[in-house]
């Protein structure tokens, strides 16, 4: 576990992975008024192994009593708050098509802590509007924007040919985490933060694995 | 590598998931007109030891020409192919709240095989209605739809308290892959293909590396 001050802890991407089914679940026993829950149960609801689960807890610093467990409301609030899930983070859409245009209408997003306050995009027949009552603006206009707004994450969802250049172009106008939809492999330096998100390639495994079933 | 008959491979699924990028990148060489690249190339581009590209294609039957690598056409075919992307596969949305409505409205899924037939929800206000051209029914009708239609692929975008008992209503329905966007781990039977995307983790591991970023 990296830690780089004494509040901030950069945990290993499994475990990242893993804490929101924690708190999906949790949050869940919260809303039916239970009170406390074992790392077992969470065990075998969620079918990861309970000392992993103690261990993944345990970064956070939250541990269970003996007999009793975890305490069911403090550990949603620790997970949501550790997932920064209880805080705002304003983005910017770059690519105002369908998926771009989806996700800036989806308010699940904001239940997750991600505010949508602008989209971008090359096309005319956008500039101007509003999609889901966020305004579309010139791409043109993204680096001056970002000097004004310091928004610092940009979800990519541009044609996958414009991946790279793209991506350039919202880095050299100082975002600092790209949330990349697209199926391309962006390079990006060092400092900044890339999560993928290629949806293209799940539909990829599920395809594969249903020839499994068939045959 | 698993073989379950002569013609049906099941890769591992880090290799499946490469193969995307892999097609998103030749495809753009295919536009560009450039007619062969070798792995060396392409390792470059998307950050991937050029023995493992190898090693992926090779699992496809896939091998390069000494000296002068792939042929970019015939690469992208093999691989649109192996991928599922050139069938059609027919899917339901079951939950149409703001994910499943931006889904069932982003025409991105029909450039790679998947092409949403209908919505089913519980709530009366949508049933009966159509959401991006796709009729919603009534979740209580999905087993006799299923049996009429035979649709295999349900995409869940329900509430997270209602992901595995909408799980185990579609299962028991006839649906034999499940695309889970709910943050819940959903249980299943063995023969079941369940394919987890949730876009909410890769938040997290958004915020989780910014803390890195600015302190």
């Amino acid at each position: 576990m990296a830690k780089n001050n004494e509040n901030r802890i950069i945990l290993p991407e499994p475990t990242i992975r893993r804490l929101p089914w924690y708190l999906s679940y949790v949050r869940m026993l919260d809303r039916m008024g239970v009170e406390y829950v074992s790392s077992t149960q969470i065990s075998k609801e969620l079918n990861v192994q309970s000392s992993q689960i103690a261990k993944d807890l345990s970064f956070l610093n939250i541990r269970g009593k003996t007999r009793i467990g975890y305490e069911v409301s403090s550990l949603v609030h620790e997970l949501a708050d550790f997932l920064g899930f209880n805080q705002h983070h304003d983005a910017v859409v770059i690519g105002t098509g369908s998926l771009g245009t989806a996700l800036m209408q989806d308010h699940g997003l904001e239940h997750y802590g991600l505010n949508i306050v602008a989209g971008f995009d090359v096309r005319d027949e956008v500039i101007g509007k509003q999609l889901g009552g966020v305004p579309v603006y010139d791409i043109a206009h993204l680096a001056a924007w970002q000097r004004e707004h310091g928004v610092s994450i940009a979800i990519l969802t541009v044609p996958v040919e414009r991946a790279q250049q793209t991506a350039d172009l919202a880095i050299a106008s100082g975002m600092t985490a790209l949330w990349n939809f697209t199926p391309y492999r962006i390079k990006a330096p060092e400092h900044v933060v890339i999560a993928n998100t290629s949806i293209y390639a799940h539909l990829a495994i599920i395809y594969n694995r249903m020839q499994g079933q068939t045959s």
